[in-house]
């Protein structure tokens, strides 16, 4: 009948758009290839969508299409179509327990120059090595709600795989990032912009954290969780920092050092 | 044959120990009206001993025995003899995917009495109504690290579960807890000890964390995850604080904000 309009569910998980999201939401390589991630979820494919994220295609499960309709007419008005899939294929994709039932594949925003993007007495963090996403992932939500200038990965776990896009809650949309650079080609840069480096260190030579003077910038290097930052690494900076503390230093984890960090290099102080 | 010890190697899952440790790891009253919880873990169980948590009993599986003699023999000194289960059953009753075979079962530490503990001029934090066992874990760690005097848990998750045990990474032993007390009875015995109230929360009214001081002590209350603390609370309290900042204020959760305050409560300055 004319006017009729026929809505294709689909069901089947060799369907092309469906693969394509299982393998980049499972491998890095096919991510970094492709220049593509995926977004799970209600709130984080709103903040996509908020922060101007590219989005390559919307899927939603047939029992959430009237549910999710708000997004769906935004998403339309940016020219992107949902396809409808069935509640089992939604379920056998998803990477929760209890699925949403809306999922995206988006692009990975284009990555500016950092030379040409770093402020005057810009605050930066730069992440080497760090391997765990939950740590990763507050570390951004951190240097969001700090408002830092930019934050800087080097040799860390994927910010694009999906359990480190889950936990920065749409940070990692809002904030500057620069991802996969070469650590001596970034404390290089930091060099030629006039700002200091500062690899945090569990030392009693170091200067402490309350002692740095961030009023004209800096950037703070965080190492990895088990073996901090190497010598090498360390050699190259400008003033390696430590956090001095009361208690038992063994007991304070990357994230919640990053995050006193920033609080110091950013707080509003009278 | 005299002189010859025979070693019984438990395999039964119906083995009286090994159901008392699976109530114990599943179970939050069972482990209220006992006053025992599990421990699972090389290292967790070192801290325990170092700290002189009383041991009720261990569970070593078959292959490990010779891998942790050193610890078998310093629980030995303590008068806790280990008990050899199967591998079997060790993976089990595991709470990991990949188990180290070495399970205890130990005593709540005996709660002091709040009022006759708190010091002068001491730093405290009480977590009301948090629910994320990481946050209340993360949390318990920094304030180790920070040398907080103590810390007040009050309907909070359990801090005895294993999971919140893991994550506290032994420092749930070394710090001063209380747990279970009534908010209304905590806030009342600090104002009794002359310590002023400080409840965190998100408010352009409330006084900047930077502007508090902290030098005559202090206990700050951080509430719930979603819903910060309830007015009712809040109004019996001294100062509310607020932790202001440059960027998005929502990027912050819990364990950071904890984190940051007892930073601030503690930091050594110049």
């Amino acid at each position: 009948m004319r006017g009729e309009k026929v809505l294709e569910i689909i069901s089947s998980k060799n369907n092309q758009l469906v693969k394509l999201y299982r393998k980049l939401a499972e491998n890095k390589k096919e991510r970094m290839q492709s220049g593509l991630f995926v977004a799970e979820g209600m709130r984080i494919i709103q903040d996509a969508l908020s922060e101007n994220i590219d989005i390559h295609s919307l899927m939603v499960t047939e029992q959430n299409v009237e549910k999710y309709s708000a997004l769906l007419s935004q998403a339309d008005l940016r020219g992107v179509k949902p396809i409808i899939i069935s509640n089992e294929l939604g379920n056998r994709i998803s990477d929760t327990e209890n699925t949403q039932g809306i999922f995206a594949i988006c692009h990975i925003p284009f990555q500016t120059d950092l030379n040409s993007a770093i402020r005057k007495n810009g605050k930066y963090i730069i992440l080497y090595q760090l391997q765990n996403p939950g740590n990763v992932g507050t570390i951004i939500r951190t240097a969001d709600a700090m408002g830092i200038d930019g934050v800087i990965l080097s040799e860390s776990c994927d910010v694009f795989s999906p359990k480190t896009i889950r936990s920065t809650m749409g940070s990692v949309f809002r904030l500057n990032m620069w991802h996969s650079l070469d650590i001596e080609n970034v404390l290089q840069t930091f060099k030629e912009n006039n700002i200091k480096t500062y690899p945090a260190v569990v030392s009693e030579n170091a200067v402490s954290l309350t002692e740095c003077d961030f009023s004209n910038g800096g950037a703070v290097i965080i190492g990895n969780e088990g073996n901090g930052i190497p010598e090498k690494i360390v050699s190259q900076c400008d003033i390696p920092l430590t956090i001095k503390m009361n208690g038992n230093i063994d007991s304070m984890n990357a994230g919640m050092a990053a995050g006193i960090i920033m609080w110091e290099m950013t707080a509003l102080r009278n």
